[in-house]
């Protein structure tokens, strides 16, 4: 397991792309950054421009370009409708392989792992992404499973949008133990209560998954274009 | 309890104010948005400003103004370490009051209960917040209580930052039933499997709860103004 390089002080980058999911990266931000010693940034290609999110209704600046950050100490890979565009783009693909040479930790959520498979980094590894992907996932020679977590030397990829809230607590007890992670869970209160049983494929059962997959494809429909 | 006034279109408005807590707005977003016929709108004084979340490493674009978007069906309110300083704000706090008058469901997450407090909607309520918040909830003439998710009327308050998830089903199965509830649950893999049960206060015992406090002050740091 690589080391944490700069004890105390970390740098957590969060890569933003056209229609990527805001709660796989707005989750382990606000667990991550609550840590003391670590600063989240999220990174695209200009830093300051807005990068939109889901079905459109959600923009969140960058705060970093990939060329500010070479090498951040632990790499957040959200997922999203737009993955899959974002594993044609040259300047992102090219970060996230170099970045990951250095990183402590290489980390996704959701179909995030998408991008850590095309980029070579789960060749043969067991690895877990949102529940519609495993397919596309195992095409890119990864192995898939519906754990929620998983962890694979200093790769960690976790399920689908909310389990990346699950992720930043495995990850900060690897970066500071398990007290820093039980006060961050403290901190934002998660002490989690759904008030139904229906958010894996298998608790859901064939009917709402047939459903829920007819929900899932507004998410395929086209987005104009960024203004 | 008030009736969903154009059934199959209904706007969500989450009004966004310096440092607020990013996950308390975008987990509530993330699963609204899911529904098909809700927008979801982030409302501040200035359409297409960027307002500053948390400890300042996160910013998010307003979608609306608040002279835009008088009269939403649906309105969340974030909490923050900007609660306080929003409840000073005349032109979010009259928003509130009247944008409550003829909303659907008003509703909080984590200290955003207090503005609901303030804007004097809490009168005798059972309400809840972010555990740190009790003592002001009760100043400001709410009844608070630890629950995660408390629905008195039209009004529906929850417990701190993660609790917006919770929250959000609760109001989906409200506004469109429980089978697009559980199929929004599945669609965002809300299966949470937090890897410690340190969630609140009763759990997580007096030590971690003292230093947890400790943790929490560098949230009360002032922060640079907005750029």
């Amino acid at each position: 397991m690589a080391e944490v390089k700069n004890e105390g002080e970390l740098v957590v980058a969060i890569p933003l792309y056209h229609r990527f999911t805001a709660l796989d990266g707005v989750g382990p931000y606000e667990l991550l950054h609550a840590v003391p010693g670590v600063t989240v940034l999220f990174v695209s290609a200009q830093a300051g421009e807005a990068v939109t999110a889901d079905l459109g209704m959600l923009h969140l600046l960058s705060t970093a370009s990939f060329q500010d950050l070479p090498r951040p100490d632990i790499i957040v890979v959200p997922g999203g409708p737009g993955t899959h565009g974002a594993l044609q783009d040259p300047v992102f693909m090219d970060w996230l392989k170099k970045a990951h040479e250095t990183s402590s930790y290489t980390t996704s959520v959701c179909s995030g792992s998408l991008a850590l498979a095309a980029a070579g980094l789960l060749q043969g590894l067991e690895a877990t992404s949102h529940w519609s992907c495993y397919e596309d996932l195992a095409k890119l020679g990864a192995v898939p499973t519906d754990k929620r977590v998983v962890q694979q030397g200093k790769i960690i990829t976790s399920a689908g949008v909310s389990s990346g809230i699950d992720m930043a607590l495995h990850l900060i007890a690897l970066l500071k133990g398990e007290e820093m992670a039980k006060m961050v869970q403290l901190l934002v209160e998660y002490d989690p209560q759904p008030p139904y049983d229906a958010g894996s494929p298998k608790k859901a059962g064939e009917a709402l998954m047939a459903k829920t997959q007819e929900l899932a494809k507004r998410f395929g429909n086209a987005l104009p274009p960024p203004k």
